[in-house]
C-alpha cells in the first residue's frame, strides 16, 4: 500500500535534524553537515554524484531503500533553495532551479511547499517542481495522486516534518542517527508525542557510520 | 583519574529517561519500565537478584562496566524511595531503606539528595547511605572523597542527570537507547547544549536489546 514516509533523514544524539542560523553559507545550519556524514560516504551518494565509488554495507542498503518506490516527493521551500519571499519580484529568485543543477536526483514530482505562488519547473530526468501555495495538506493529496500507487518521501527539513507528524499524516520514519552532537537548532521531536500518534519501533540496526532507527504505525 | 560519571542510564528513542507521573505503582512514571529491559535480561542483573543466567553479550559487557571502579554514588532522593517531605515527622518514612532490601546491589558509600536531614544509613555489604541536604556540588565533593580515587556514579533520576550538567560537573555519559518511545514523560537533554559543554560522541555500540551512547569530554 502507498505510504507516506520520512527517510534517511538524520539527527543528531541529541534529537537534532538541522542546526541553527541557517544561511547561504549553512543551508542546513551551523554544523548541519556533519549530521549527513554517513550519507555522503555511501556508494549511491558517490555515483549519484558521479565522485567514485562509496562504501557499500548497511548505511548504503539504507540510502538505497530511501529512494525505492518512491512516486513524489514533498519538501520545504527552505530544501528547495534559499529564496525567501515572492519569487517573481526577485529576477534572481525566479531563476533558482534548485540545488541540485540541471538534473535533480528525484526523478519523479516534486511537491513544494510555500506562500508565493510559481509555475510548475520541468527538469531534466523526469523531475518537476510543483509549487504548493494551499498547506500541507493540499501538498499531500497532489503528492499521493502524483505517485500513483507508490509511496509520497517527505524530504524535510524539520519543520515540514513537524507539521505533518503533528497532522497525523506520516506513516513510517527511518531515521539516521548520526554520531555528532549539535546542542542546538531544529529538534525533530520536541513536544511531538509519537506513542500518542500511534508510532512504535520497528528496528534499529547499526551501520557502519550511523545507527538507522525505524518506527512505524 | 577519576571521574564524574553516568552509566547504563537508559534512555527511549525519543530521549526520555523516565516516564510521566511517577507514583508508588510507577516508581520509573508510567512506562519507564520498559526503557530498562535490555538492563533485565543481562546475566549481572539477574546474578545480582538470584533469578538465574541472562544475556551474556554486549549489552551485559555494558552493564558490568557500568558497576566497574566505582567508588560512591549519588542518587536523588526519588531513586532512593518513594518517601517525600521529612523523614522524621513520618514513622514509615523513617523506617524505609531503598528499594533494594537489606543488602544493597552498591557497596560503597551512596550520596542521596535531600531537603532533609536524616543520619547516616549503614546497610549490610558495605553500602552506606548518606543524606545531603547543602546541594550537589558538597554531595559530589563527598563522594568524591568517599571514592578514594575512584570513580563517583551518577545513578540519577533525570532531573539529578540534569542538574549535574547543567553544573558541568560530569565528565561522561553512557547511555542505553532503548527501543521505546515514550512520547512523554522526562526528557534528559531538552535545553542542555551537551555541544557547549564540551561533550562529543565517543562510540556508538548496537547491543542485543539496547544502544549503547557513549560521549565524553
Amino acid at each position: 500500500m502507498s505510504k507516506v514516509r520520512v527517510a534517511a533523514f538524520s539527527i543528531s544524539i541529541d534529537g537534532f535534524g538541522a542546526g541553527p542560523r541557517q544561511d547561504l553559507n549553512n543551508p542546513l545550519g551551523v554544523r548541519g553537515l556533519e549530521l549527513h556524514s554517513w550519507f555522503f560516504s555511501t556508494d549511491i551518494f558517490k555515483k549519484m554524484h558521479g565522485t567514485g565509488e562509496g562504501e557499500k554495507g548497511v548505511d548504503n542498503n539504507f540510502a538505497a531503500q530511501s529512494f525505492e518506490n518512491v512516486g513524489a516527493w514533498i519538501l520545504g521551500r527552505n530544501m528547495f533553495g534559499p529564496v525567501r519571499g515572492d519569487w517573481v519580484l526577485q529576477p534572481e529568485a525566479n531563476s533558482w532551479k534548485g540545488w541540485w543543477g540541471d538534473s535533480p536526483p528525484y526523478h519523479v514530482p516534486v511537491f513544494v511547499l510555500t506562500h508565493h505562488a510559481r509555475p510548475p519547473l520541468p527538469m531534466a530526468g523526469g523531475t518537476t517542481f510543483y509549487f504548493v501555495t494551499d498547506g500541507i495538506e493540499s501538498a499531500s493529496r497532489q503528492a499521493k495522486e502524483a505517485a500513483k500507487g507508490k509511496d509520497v518521501r517527505i524530504g524535510g527539513g524539520v519543520s515540514v516534518i513537524r507539521q505533518y507528524l503533528t497532522a497525523n499524516l506520516i506513516d513510517e520514519m527511518h531515521l539516521a542517527l548520526s554520531p555528532v552532537l549539535l546542542g542546538e537548532g531544529e529538534h525533530l521531536f520536541s513536544g511531538i508525542n509519537l506513542h500518542q500518534l500511534g508510532f512504535a519501533p520497528d528496528k534499529i540496526v547499526r551501520g557502519e557510520n550511523a545507527t538507522h532507527v525505524l518506527i512505524k504505525k
